[in-house]
């Protein structure tokens, strides 16, 4: 099935442009997205509204719940009957479906959730942020679940990464997250479309009406220890498969680089102007660029460390992406961060600045690390 | 202000009986407790009984609420007026107070979050579990900010953390969480109860009605994205001071230990006698004993790994703690993990089983660890 | 547009052998319902389940949402675009439900509310009951406001009275109630089945987008009390009109009638048979049924009450529709009451008895009613 | 137990200036409320806040809830261990209480319910207003339970009455109202307090803890309809009792009246001048005032209807009060109406226009009706 895409203005023939939230939303419908709900909340309520408006000429779901919480359980019990099923909301209104995913997990229900996150904590601003990529990556619901994450740093890659996330969602029965920012939400670009509808994989877990089967069981409750302990363990071997199949990144200019910043989402597109800079200034610059940030490309960072002399963390938090460069790099190479926080995105001039006292403050080191 | 705490089954004059759950109760009355509230859920249930019957008793405020969700925002409102408040739950309900936490932490709002953490994901079981611990120590809300994390690991040292949960919460203004799990909130052990009740800091931010003095305002919302980032790097120098002065950890039998259990809360008994019964069969283990998971004692780990040739990390859970001990130890000493999840402790034979695998599979790195 | 709507079991070619509770959810979507919301209660669940097939099959809303009372706030809020709402539940349900409907009369939205009613008062019995007269006809929600109040006896009725009751609402702009009881909801009946698709009127105030015209507004705030009182006058004048042109009833051999019998719903049907037996055995009953209970048939029950020698209401309630007979009645003909309560069904044996009872009491007064 | 009572500005050494909804809550405190639960809501607003301060200075409970659900659940959870409970809100919040009403009523739970009426319906306005009646006084919840409904017309009265509502809740098991207007709550008046405290009748049976005795149930759910008719019989039984014992009214200037306004609250104040002005300009007119609404005091004012050439029915509302005054005065006397809606206030020049042509329009009837 291909459901026409609708036109905005177009820059070529082939180019729509269109804001982050709305390719993401026209990327799930034209991904097969049979529901949708949410609640709104500023920098994501254009996805929302894109879904208010499209989903019913479809014939397909949308609902806008009584809450977040009303909005990702909602999408629990859709998702329980086969239904490919999108929420989305942003830091706060996340925030609130901790349970849920944690009950999806443990249920194994697949879902994707979009996080248009902002600046935190509480309330916060209505600016971009990256400040929930511990949540999203590490603690947000309890038990021992991980939820596999992957961030577009351009619009459209976000197109593309929502059918991925499908893909993993459905292909390994977990909800799937797709982490962007208030910058990748709200900002136009032109895009060419090419959109992709992952192929159904069977859904005999579904609940789809017992007439002529035995009945099926979707639940996370396990009241016999022994019996919750061999679900974790399943859950554990899926998510080493998960960690084998699914890493993703990107690396720009990597080859003859001295220094290595390492960025996600707006934050690496801004890394990649500044590394422009930096090369015309003389400092060997290049980029690494998770794009799964769980499964973390650990092995892969750790391969481009070894290589140079330093590396450089730039997000729009406090320093959360740095925890897992460094727990992927160790000692061998240092790793310097910088970040802006509370809705403030860094400066290309800014990050030229950060390579620049890396370089200075490694000097000495230039000839192990090489 | 001393209030006599009532008395049950006595062991010895001064020792009394107590369930664990009751004991963090009595130890937050004791402590100056003015408002509990919560919501019903095992296995922490006698700890909001315990607090339904005495709080009213002494004409404090105590409410089951309608949900947990009303229950940590009934928190976050007393919290705001200078009241000392205990809020309460096990994994489920934890993860639906995440957003309130959020707010609270970027509010500056003084809490004690008490989770007896039990099987997950999901409903799981009723079973004893860790398997929170990432939850607490990273990423349960979103946005840049961190929860001071205290794990007990007997009664006493409970009704001890009590005390001194709330008095880092005032301290620093913030939430801060007592982590325990359902056989340290159920196992009954005799206690000599040595309560303390922490001085009451100045609350000259507190929402005590403004009659005679300009308004105060309590809030997380900072709709400029520089007034943000401001108020984000008040909160990181916060949290830096209190990574310096609030790490805690015990040690026992380490200084001529050649492998080293890193345990916290009931893993951490279980690793004791483990740790016995390997000295018995000739292998010297010691146990280094994580109080506070955040901030978590990496350099004191660290300088016990430099000089340990294993380290095993004993868990309730898949293995999450493991992820800060390898953050901590680096690469130089090899890290071991035993875990059991879903509801299920480890049994010591099994600890020590592991620790032998471990102490094999390091055979030839003996000679460089030492 | 006409929708094929299933078949089940036939009794006879053009025969379908449905239960209420279906017979209501088709004639609904037969007579153009866009959307549908509500929450599983007994006795009303075939009803809520219909929907849930038909709806999306037809591309049209179904939602079933997270309580009573978001369910009735979604179908406000699908109202205010002038879509044609309906909304089912049963006793307790409908009680949640109260501030809503009165938020809707107040804002003049046009929607249908089935009450298939159970034994109360509180969470009473699943059996079938009219105890909810009062609540529907009187004083459900808050301020100066009627509701339309359609009760059918038969399913056919029924299945007209839903088209009619969406004629009504959208006709008045009004909360417009279809009250049956269990048994109405969960007998089954063969049904000639006759829907009717009610017209759109204009809904040049509904809030479908405001581009290129003004935007419109839909409330109940009134902040002003004379704006507020100026509404109330509209809206007591728009009662009027309904008062003036929807009165509906049936009467069943009254024309020889010496006592009568009035009743609505499941107990209009026993009153029939009773009434079979009483004119076997010499007594001249008929039937006054009321179709609509607001605007109730006052002056035609008082010209049939003076012509008769007594008046018997029977009700599964424990007297509430009598109120209406004997404010309608006065003091010129005597009313008698028998009703059952709980879930409990008058038999047409006590009927019978209660007809006779009244007759004997009023031997003294046959010369001057007749 | 007496509590010594706040005072405020005193107009003479035994007289405290008083705002309605101050006293009310004063005078729930002085007749030894236990437990106080709402939620803010204009023109109630001081009634909770008096609570909240009052409540805990005294040991008592007091919890601003979640919302009005919340407020009335948690009051019924409390009545059902025996405690004295009052629960305030204004009609949109009244509306919310419907369901829980009906559980009370059925669980034969006390508790006194304040309802301070504003203009309706929805939203409407903040003004006062009489328009509730019919919610109070008929359907509010469903099922066949009644209500008792006490009106106070002056501050005075308001006090006494709060003590008469918590003696009828108890001795008779029911949730009872206090129907109070905007104009009752907000405005002040000197008032003498004679508060009363009502002795505590046996609760053999609220939920006190089952040690040492057999268990007790709280309950109305009965799934067997014919336990559930049972309880219906003995909820009916103990309605006639009600009937039988607990009707109030007052009556002024009626011996010589040739024409008897009836009002009640507010409405009652306004007539009261309005007589005086009508008896000055030659006109004799009285006042029959219910105080209690539920059971209505129909003989009282047959009674009166019988000596009087006509009767005048004053409300706030669009006529509601007037229903139940045609009831009872049947046809013999003309019975007309006067209201005002939407917050607005009759006025005295107005009530004696209506007098007037009630006066003109019976001119040829005053020979019958003496």
């Amino acid at each position: 099935m291909t459901v026409e895409a609708p036109k905005r203005a177009t820059a070529a023939p082939e180019r729509v442009l269109w804001k982050g939230n709305e390719a993401i939303a026209e990327a799930a419908i034209q991904a097969g997205c049979d529901a949708y709900f949410g609640y709104p909340i500023t920098p994501q309520a254009e996805l929302l509204e894109w879904m208010a408006r499209r989903m019913p000429e479809l014939g397909r779901v949308f609902v806008q719940a009584e809450s977040e919480l009303a909005a990702i359980n909602m999408g629990l019990g859709a998702a329980a009957t086969g239904a490919r099923v999108l929420v989305s909301s942003s830091s706060p209104g996340i925030s609130l479906m901790a349970e849920a995913m944690s009950y999806m997990a443990g249920s194994e229900l697949p879902i994707v959730l979009v996080n248009v996150m902002r600046g935190g904590p509480g309330l916060g601003s209505i600016g971009p942020s990256q400040s929930d990529y511990f949540q999203a990556t590490k603690g947000h619901g309890h038990g021992d679940y991980k939820v596999p994450v992957l961030a577009p740093s351009s619009i459209a890659e976000a197109v593309d990464l929502v059918a991925t996330a499908f893909e993993i969602a459905e292909r390994y029965r977990t909800p799937t997250m797709l982490l962007a920012d208030g910058v990748m939400g709200q900002a136009m670009e032109p895009v060419v479309p090419t959109f992709r509808m992952p192929e159904r994989p069977s859904d005999g877990w579904a609940l789809t009406g017992a007439a002529g089967r035995p009945p099926r069981v979707v639940r996370s409750l396990h009241l016999q220890p022994e019996d919750l302990e061999a679900h974790n363990r399943h859950l554990q071997a899926k998510y080493r498969t998960i960690e084998e199949r699914e890493i993703r990144w990107a690396t720009e200019r990597l080859d003859d680089a001295d220094i290595a910043i390492v960025a996600y989402g707006t934050a690496a597109r801004v890394a990649r102007t500044a590394i422009e800079r930096a090369r015309e200034a003389g400092l060997a610059a290049g980029l690494f660029r998770p794009i799964s940030l769980w499964p973390f490309p650990s092995d892969a960072l750790a391969e481009v460390a070894a290589r140079t002399r330093a590396i450089l963390v730039v997000e729009m938090s406090a320093g959360q992406l740095v925890e897992d460069v460094r727990l992927a790099v160790g000692r061998a190479t240092p790793v310097f961060f910088h970040g802006r926080t509370g809705g403030m995105v860094p400066t290309p001039g800014e990050v030229v600045d950060a390579l620049r006292r890396a370089w200075a403050l490694t000097e000495d080191r230039s000839g192990e690390t090489r």
